[in-house]
């Protein structure tokens, strides 16, 4: 990992920077994607699937034989560990919870917000070799406490035409009962339009690639939400001399092994504890399975030598990382100077992997610098706060005469009109 | 306003439905004043004031003179409202701050949100002929309680080169400091790029013309949050004959001044409410200024008879609309059974007015069916929530052997192995 000592203001501009993402190529191949499951419906969906996935599906949906194999296929330490997760995660979202909590803002007037599930959403799992069934507990789990009525989980099959175990056991658990073999933007495509088989929905969440990001980019014009924009995983770590290098080292490989683009970004005053974590990168480095993919990350990656902690937070709350962990002896004075993160993780033994899977906060989060306005995924997410209001005829006399003259000089007088009638 | 009584339910999908929004055409012009505002900054603000506001400015950014003067010219009375708004306005939305409740989810794990302003929020105020400043107390109030650090308000000038005394007055009121005389477009492209007068922003909140949507919806591609999308106002009146009906029509004319595409829709069960309303409309659209506009929309909109309050309701969360006004003697039933709505008006005496102008609820809400996922603007709107965990050695321990088994069957070892370590 490259080490900047002491960068000028303007050079850590630089060192902060993002790749930018080119998505107007990825764009011009989707949107005739989107148009043909638009136009074709499960036709599509059986082209794309032998198209892209190398399948001839009989089935779009899922059914409860495989759902009962796939019980039988996971082992009782996984069952237990997912279980685990399923707890905290609820215990977590359940606190997210609101009260309706009316208020008087005047005599005669009560004002309240009320949250409602939404009604349909939509769960995109990526594919590939490892199954993502942490992301379904993620989703799954605050959708179900939110009251969401239909759940629709889409996953691309693989060549066999079949869905990874784990990720068909944990949706069953969570109580989602439409699960669909479609990947990629079609997916994203029918949980937007609907088709024949698969139900449209109001909501698209989760993680995928740059046609399933480009996709959800699109289908929002057409008036379907979506979590929020996506872009590469990243972690910002905060250490001085009170942390352990291998630790630190053990956290900065869990981001860069997601894939070649990952951030990975160490900010330090200590230029002894990056020498640390340097030589704890290679030694566990050599060890991964997925060491070239972690390697390649680590070649864009920097570990930063500041001289204070007012200079370090600044360049974090710049930065707005995705994960933020700090490891230092006054991290608890620290952590009330973070602004802009999506998830900050907390001391020596608070490593990222415990958000990611099992703590119980949520793993979908802002990357990209989106931290600075967007929130992760919670309970919040798969809700509407609608908001009510109940007037009394002794209120109105109370307020009338403000809203006549505020509507008079917006110059809309039947708007001042409901008022005057009602003050008769 | 057409009466249509009991249709089957391919035609109320008709009648529910709104006009497709063309945006491609707008879009296209909105891109070139997006990519000038962007390198030229200042200068291309100046130009299209000349081009577009009729005006040469010498200064984009609002004086302390001007914001003198504006106190001047307001009338003592609307002061008076203005200040009653807010007051209210500040009572709701502060009542929606929510507490840091740390959670352990199991031994030695502790995890929590927590709120904090998005540091630079734009807020975008429309101009022509009527200023609405009730805009400036909806977005300034609650970014105000969200912390905010910098509020820039940008809204166009007239062709004097000013700004509308009760805007200036509202804003100044509200404690923001920096106002530009800049509109449409290029408004929310300096906010979205910055200029060396104007800041960038992270947020950019409020209503505007198709070409202020189209530049919104386009800058979010480019990393900027926006409140939510935008779509032509509308009203939903639920009304039997416990109503009465020249209130209705006062509320249906209230949401048909605002525009010609505006939506008003009453559903009822009573063919004789539908009649006495009708009756009135005529009464009252022949006093109103704005009567042709108001007229215009009303072609559009529609009297619904549906047999039951079952149908009705089912009508009404299909519709989702941005205002739903019930006037029903089983109203505190009904309002139970609301799900898609973005504001709700509870019986005689609550007109939408006064959720536009004073009661205190947000009168920036989801049009055109987004309150299917969307909820209006809420002090939520201008903070994001940070999630924050801290895990003990202890606690690592509790938790460590599920986060590795996870880890281990999504094949993410290095995520494994930052447990592995810390467990030794």
């Amino acid at each position: 990992m490259q080490i900047v000592v002491n960068p000028s203001s303007a050079t850590l501009v630089d060192l902060l920077k993002r790749p930018t993402l080119e998505m107007a190529e990825i764009e011009k191949r989707v949107i005739p994607i989107l148009a043909q499951v638009k136009h074709e419906g499960d036709a599509a969906l059986y082209h794309f699937a032998k198209a892209f996935d190398k399948v001839e599906l009989n089935n779009l949906a899922v059914s409860e034989s495989e759902i009962e194999e796939a019980k039988s296929l996971i082992s009782e330490d996984l069952k237990t560990a997912i279980a685990l997760a399923y707890k905290n995660i609820h215990t977590f979202h359940s606190s997210q919870k609101s009260k309706e909590t009316p208020v008087e803002t005047m005599a005669g007037i009560t004002c309240w917000r009320k949250s409602v599930g939404i009604q349909k959403v939509g769960l995109y799992i990526p594919g590939g070799t490892a199954p993502l069934f942490s992301t379904v507990l993620m989703l799954g789990v605050p959708a179900t406490i939110a009251g969401c009525e239909q759940l629709i989980l889409c996953t691309p099959p693989n060549k066999e035409g079949k869905i990874h175990p784990a990720i068909l056991y944990t949706a069953n658990l969570v109580g989602i009962k439409q699960i669909f073999k479609v990947g990629g933007a079609q997916a994203i495509a029918a949980l937007a339009y609907g088709t024949e088989t698969i139900p449209q929905v109001y909501k698209i969440f989760g993680p995928g690639n740059q046609y399933v990001t480009a996709a959800k980019s699109l289908v929002t014009k057409e008036g379907v939400a979506i979590d929020m924009p996506a872009g590469p995983s990243e972690v910002m770590v905060i250490a001085d001399d009170w942390a352990n290098a291998a630790f630190v080292a053990s956290d900065l490989l869990s981001q860069a092994e997601h894939g070649v683009d990952s951030q990975v970004i160490l900010l330090s005053k200590s230029v002894d504890l990056v020498n640390k974590v340097n030589f704890e990168l290679e030694k566990q480095l050599a060890q991964l399975p997925r060491k070239d993919i972690a390697q390649k990350a680590l070649e864009n990656s920097r570990a930063i030598i500041l001289s204070n902690d007012e200079e370090i937070m600044n360049a974090s709350n710049q930065y707005a990382p995705e994960h933020l962990i700090i490891a230092t002896e006054n991290v608890h004075e620290l952590i009330h100077k973070v602004i802009n993160a999506g998830s900050v993780f907390i001391g020596n033994y608070t490593p990222e992997s415990a958000g990611d899977y099992a703590s119980g906060t949520n793993h979908t989060l802002p990357t990209n610098g989106y931290a600075r306005s967007y929130s992760g995924v919670s309970l919040d997410s798969f809700v509407k706060k609608i908001t009510f209001q109940e007037i009394t005829k002794e209120g109105i006399k109370n307020i009338g005469s403000a809203i006549e003259t505020m509507a008079h000089n917006e110059e809309l007088f039947a708007h001042k009109n409901a008022v005057t009638l009602r003050l008769l």
